[in-house]
């Protein structure tokens, strides 16, 4: 009897897995797919879809053309577009479309990345840290990531092949070690984007919501030796788009899901982070909105922080929804119990390890996050100085002895960021510096030495407004040249945001080093333990939470019932016009007003499916079992935002854009005809 | 065994009673005090004290000499110094001391009330539902409560002798009803104020905390006709002081508090009410910054809702701690079953009633807070315009069929709202409606009925731009003429704030409909059977919830643990001068700078009790033994605001003004000489 209970206890706790899971492409469960829906994909299938996936910052994309074309979310680009604005020609506004190959115009801010392989390094990263107690098992086994990467790329190198970018990876909370082998584009271009009007029409209170018309696409080109790249495996566009309930798949990069995290891990989150975050974002939303509110120009210098702050804010309110749910977290309980009743475990329980240091992780969060993880000092100034300072520093010393990440691996990353050519506001610079200076006295307290310290003299407001006007690190010439004058040169240098940096270095590292030793060390340790335990119980039917890398999920187009009524998957462009209130943010430009009569209004414009995915997923293809691309997510219902924690199957609804739109914009709306060319005869 | 089980089960359920409760006056302990303490109070004490006691709005104040003088916080009194200041004269910022009575000035927003009488209504409200289903028993509840308030003003009247201002109070969610009988001052006047710089020495950052030092004292006068009132019930200081561990009472009123909700309405709160009222008020805090960081006139414009934002925030946020504490939630299930047993009520069970009522509750929460209770029309404009609109059509009415805050016992204290002379900003009404729209929008979505009505042509921001640019309601004069005018004179105006309540009263008035039939009543009846199953079991050794009724607590001068270091329960004088670091919050007025030499640095600033008390108890006497009194609360410790839903006997503290430092001060800081006479001889 009690191993039929147990049983049953099993099928009762494990996730359903109807559709769920994002999955490795070594572990995809083919199988499973072809049973539920007797079509499968092969081997090749599999390779040919990860070497068309593009990993961009923050974001996925993919090849569409054979010379270097990648299809993405307008919203993934922001970034590109705002380095490539002038006061005159804002991108951001008005879009942008390259007329031929020589007026696609460079992205600074942007890579791109391709997995070209992987290989599965777990018994060298278990052997550094055998026998090891929790804290130096824990550097042990930083200082084999760091080795391992560091042998991979020079390797690459001495093969005299394209160089390549290597990150290790961790599964399963630690049960597996992987090193991601990545091509690396280094010259991206925009081709084009359309305006964010109509990209996020809708805007904040749309954002997750269905239905939906969003025209959140954009292009971008990977160049060569100053030549397009040749990309030979890459997503054909099928038009027509997929049919309702017809099997879909989406390769991409979620970016963090929780759903192994302990009970006590996820307590945590609901206590501590999410009401913290919660507070200091909506606090920032509002200074923000009033920031915007004097003038039309500050309102456009904030609205792409804003726009992200929103997203965040909306996100971390559902999480926390989520987590006041007790059905959740008696299921939780109930799944940790289950796999300890099986696995048995020799004494100490790692579940009450994790236990303990989130105890010890409550004592030092708000210092922790406040001083070292940077939430005290928000500025995009700041975190200059803080990378020009500890850079200079780290690099002195062998790269296994560094912190991770300024690591070899890291370094190509870091210095695009330094000397990318980002426009700044001195005054939103200001605000939010004072502001997160006002939030680090608040929750740590005028007595908190460092506080103490840095406001003996000067009120947070004075001294980020004296920091903020008089610091140079706003060139990017500046950066550069400490970048490259190392320790010596940041040593001597009298910048007040580099002195501020230095003037808390000490108590952030020390944080650090506490919360290293005290918190993730065991943490580490004891998720091992359980993902071990979990490989013994179920095998690789698992898969492993989301960590930015990259994932294959499958799925159907499919609506879902809200409230008793059913929400219909696709949406069409007739619906737009009549939602396009004219004030923002449902304001349509006027590249799609006048075309209007032209345009065929039963054309699709958006639909759902209920591919398992998170944020970070946002640009990735939608494919079909040919290994067609039927659609770009951008998006996903309210309902997905608790999917950190758990796959509501009922619910739970990706949202993509639909490729008879893009045919039909790109002809009609932007005149896009070489693109749209290249398109159909990629 | 099952007996002895239960009664064991008791013991751990109650509330620990050492020092605990805020009792009302005709059910107080004595006999515990007395076994406890060894000392006791009588029933001539009790009345001495009763009578001595003074409400005012928000908070209480004590009549401290036979002259109508009323000691209360200088934070009590801040809309009063808002109204007497000028651009020229701010009494916030510089303080005010009447040189002599004839300098005493009117403040328009006071009111005194003294309760002179209280009556059990119980039985004649029960009659008046009896028997009827939960929805119209609500409403014969109430038209009941209206009618006793109506008999009982006039039949004050009819005595001829002064007006009585009639109140009814619910006590234990229902289970006793109660009028309280008020003899109202109307006149009061400003006698003495501090500099906000010393009241409120330490801000935000130190609001909750201790140590402090906070001269947070103020002293008004009680007049009738025209002269100060005669007052023979009032308190006598011992500028001496309490000793540590003296046996000291609270007499006050303590604005509200949970702790015999049930767990599915303490679950509403974690879940809904306090995440939703913290991202809202962070975000308005965020936007009250900004606008004040743009220059210093706009910063005292909001320096007096910002600082009770920012206390609402600090309350909220260790609300939501004490909610996510799982050992209340499991105190609070044993507490119920235990209840649940003893009581053996027939069906339905009460408890499960509330939950389902809280089910509905939360669906229908959103629209109701932001459209009813209007939370998503922040502005005081708007406020006039919803009175003026309801007053006049509910004034159409028979008293007892009114909505009960416009009953003719509530009519004087909106009139006195109405005339009262205010001092507006257009900017920052505009800011303030801009932001709740935006949020009601938000929350609500845009395809929700009244949203979408309401901003078809409009966005939220040039909707309240426009109607706060337009309205009059600014004018005292164009207010008291539209109330006095009644329906005809309201129906008729089309000022636009006016037509902005209108516009939404409908869908107003439905929601309040909703909810009081499907949340309110069923809630009110089964708390009601909840009520007598206590009373059953325990009799009225229990105090009922807070509910900004007079209230009595007892308890010692005593620190605290934190940490595992002692907090001593003294400040004193020398320590706030090395506090001072002369930046705001931080900085000490002249006038104590200048005295400094002069000043005992010994002598006693603030000091700690644990008596249990609450919001609105601001401006409570501390009172010893001997009818004394020994100290002016101010504020309670960080461990206090879980005192909504439980008391921490270990923790929670209460922080006083020790009137060593009001004698000191008022002597040699502000030679407050005749005001300390009439102190020194009252």
């Amino acid at each position: 009897m009690r191993m039929l209970f147990l049983v049953w206890m099993i099928c009762a706790a494990l996730p359903a897995l109807a559709d769920e899971g994002m999955w490795t492409f070594d572990n995809f469960p083919t199988s499973r797919v072809e049973q539920t829906y007797g079509a499968g994909v092969s081997a090749a299938w599999l390779d040919h879809v990860r070497l068309a996936t593009v990993r961009i910052a923050n974001c996925t994309g993919s090849f569409v053309s054979s010379n270097g074309l990648i299809l993405t979310n307008q919203h993934c680009i922001e970034s590109c577009l705002g380095a490539l604005s002038s006061k005159e020609h804002n991108l951001l506004e008005q879009g942008f479309i390259a007329a031929d190959r020589a007026a696609e115009r460079p992205c600074g801010t942007q890579l791109a990345d391709v997995l070209v392989a992987t290989e599965d390094v777990t018994a060298a990263v278990n052997k550094a840290s055998a026998g090891l107690a929790d804290s130096p098992a824990n550097e042990a086994r930083k200082r084999a990531l760091t080795a391992l990467e560091q042998g991979c790329e020079q390797a690459g190198v001495r093969s005299k092949r394209r160089k390549l970018t290597c990150q290790a990876v961790t599964l399963y909370g630690g049960g597996q070690y992987f090193l991601y082998k990545y091509q690396r584009y280094e010259d991206v271009r925009l081709v084009f984007a359309p305006e964010v009007g109509v990209a996020n029409f809708g805007g904040d209170p749309d954002n997750f919501q269905f239905p939906r018309w969003n025209f959140d696409i954009a292009v971008l080109r990977a160049y060569e030796d100053g030549r397009p790249a040749k990309t030979p495996d890459f997503l054909r566009i099928d038009f027509a788009g997929p049919r309702a309930d017809e099997l879909v798949f989406v390769s991409g990069q979620p970016s963090s899901t929780s759903r192994m995290q302990t009970l006590a891990q996820i307590e945590f989150e609901r206590d501590l982070v999410l009401p913290m975050a919660l507070m200091r974002t909506s606090e920032l939303r509002g200074g923000y909105k009033e920031f915007g509110r004097i003038n039309p120009f500050n309102e456009q210098l904030i609205a792409g922080p804003l726009e992200s702050l929103e997203n965040g804010i909306k996100v971390r309110r559902k999480l926390l929804d989520a987590l006041h749910d007790d059905a959740l977290i008696e299921r939780k309980r109930d799944e940790e119990n289950t796999l300890r009743q099986l696995a048995q475990l020799p004494q100490p329980d790692p579940w009450a390890q994790i236990e303990s240091a989130t105890a010890r992780e409550r004592e030092i969060y708000w210092p922790y996050t406040f001083i070292e993880n940077g939430m005290g000092f928000n500025s995009t100034l700041f975190r200059y100085a803080r990378l020009l300072l500890r850079g200079a520093n780290e690099r002195a010393k062998p790269n296994t002895a560094r912190l991770r990440e300024y690591t070899d691996a890291s370094l190509g990353r870091i210095e695009q960021q330094i000397t990318a050519q980002v426009p700044f506001d001195r005054d939103v610079e200001a605000m939010t510096l004072t502001f997160s200076l006002q939030r680090m006295r608040e929750w740590l307290g005028p007595d908190y030495p460092l506080t103490h310290r840095l406001f003996a003299a000067e009120s947070p407001s004075a001294l980020a407004t004296r920091v903020v006007a008089e610091t140079k690190l706003d060139e990017a010439g500046v950066r550069l040249k400490l970048w490259q004058g190392g320790k010596a040169a940041v040593d001597a240098s009298r910048d007040p945001m580099i002195e501020l940096a230095r003037a808390l270095d000490a108590d952030a590292r020390a944080l650090r080093r506490q919360f290293e030793d005290s918190v993730e060390a065991p943490i580490s340790a004891a998720s091992q333990r359980i993902a071990a335990a979990r490989f013994r119980a179920y095998g690789t039917h698992v898969y492993p939470d989301a960590t930015f890398t990259l994932r294959l999920s499958y799925g159907t187009v499919t609506g879902w019932v809200e409230n008793g009524e059913s929400v219909a998957p696709f949406t069409r462009l007739d619906r737009a016009f009549e939602r396009a209130t004219g004030a923002d943010p449902f304001r349509l430009p006027d590249s799609w007003l006048k075309v209007k009569d032209q345009l065929d209004p039963l054309t699709p414009f958006c639909f759902t499916t209920n591919n398992d995915l998170v944020g970070g997923s946002s640009g990735s293809a939608l494919i079909n079992v040919r290994g067609e691309m039927v659609g770009v997510m951008f998006d996903a219902n309210i309902h997905s935002i608790s999917g950190a924690y758990w796959f509501d199957a009922a619910r739970n609804r990706a949202i993509a854009v639909h490729p008879a739109i893009m045919r039909e914009a790109l002809d009609k709306v932007y005149g896009a005809h070489s693109l749209l060319a290249e398109l159909n005869n990629p």
